[in-house]
């Protein structure tokens, strides 16, 4: 099973990721938490161009190129190997952040989002958990980090918004696949909503 | 004016590419010499994934990802405004060496790396001239540069010769556009041919 975990910076996604596969492994499940950008050595590199630096870096076709690159080596070299070994896997985004973050730049981007992932990637999660929380809360969660990976951060507030706006479309989209969780909850009880879910899943 | 250099490692292109603008330049037009990967600030950055580190550091596939990624930064940073500006564009290789060595390493990648280019670059250079070398002597010169960029050098002989055949079939299939240029003769003889084309066409 092929889980991943979407929402804004600072929705508390990787956090809930983190404990989702704590919770199984301690059922006695093989799992793997990975994260994107990254999740392999290759992608790992293509991350840190990604993360690192001005707002202004790339433009929006360069960097869904880059994401999808960094995509395809975390699928060739993580995820489907791990997938066939009957591993469940876990990754703190995937191919709805790209969908969401480049349509909320410009909305133009997203048939140009789409093609590319047709072309290149081609595969969908089996389950994708959307934390849906308030930006604003959010963007000072994750500003108070200052990780050093702050390209997306730093592109304010109104653009979290419109994140979250599209994480909001794309669950509306794909019903089967994707699940709104209201992240604005202590951390233990929105843990415990998605290991229940995921349960009922398995 | 969009003028591209193409051919095998070690085929003198890059020499050539210099040798053209230098002349262009001595006559008082305003050129600019590039070259790919790269000839952009982040495409510079990207490039460094390409050409350094083992052969299988990427799949064909991420490979092509990361091309098009420096490609589009190329054209969209360096390229395109320079045009603009009316300036003479002289790069020492372009799309057709995706074309070539991804077609080259897996004959069914082709088609992709064209669906690829429609989608994302879309243009093609007014004119391209192919370097056509012995793909041997080519090698050893290559190899005795050891620049420690030298990732498509290590792939060996006979992947430089099927390289050389795809360039072939690519000047063929494109005849308006790409010129094959014998690079086994002096230097001066071949910058000599290569001034010549040049100023009948502009």
């Amino acid at each position: 099973m092929f889980i991943t975990f979407e929402g804004i910076d600072g929705s508390g996604k990787s956090t809930q990721a983190r404990l989702l596969a704590a919770h199984l492994t301690a059922q006695g499940k093989q799992v793997i938490l990975t994260r994107e950008p990254g999740g392999s050595a290759g992608a790992e590199d293509i991350r840190r161009l990604l993360v690192e630096g001005d707002p202004g870096r790339w433009s929006a076709e360069t960097e869904i190129l880059l994401f999808t690159a960094a995509r395809r080596d975390h699928l060739e070299r993580t995820i489907r190997p791990a997938l066939a070994a009957g591993t469940i896997v876990i990754s703190d985004r995937f191919a709805d952040s790209t969908r969401v973050y480049q349509g909320a730049a410009r909305s133009n981007l997203r048939d140009t989002v789409d093609r590319l992932h047709d072309l290149m990637i081609g595969m969908e999660p089996d389950v994708t958990l959307i934390l849906d929380t308030d930006p604003d809360a959010a963007l000072a969660r994750g500003l108070a980090r200052k990780s050093g990976e702050d390209r997306f951060e730093d592109m304010g507030a109104s653009f979290q918004h419109a994140l979250r706006a599209g994480f909001t479309e794309l669950a509306a989209a794909n019903p089967q696949r994707c699940t709104l969780i209201n992240g604005d909850r202590p951390v233990a009880d929105v843990a415990q909503d998605i290991a229940t879910r995921i349960e009922t899943l398995l």
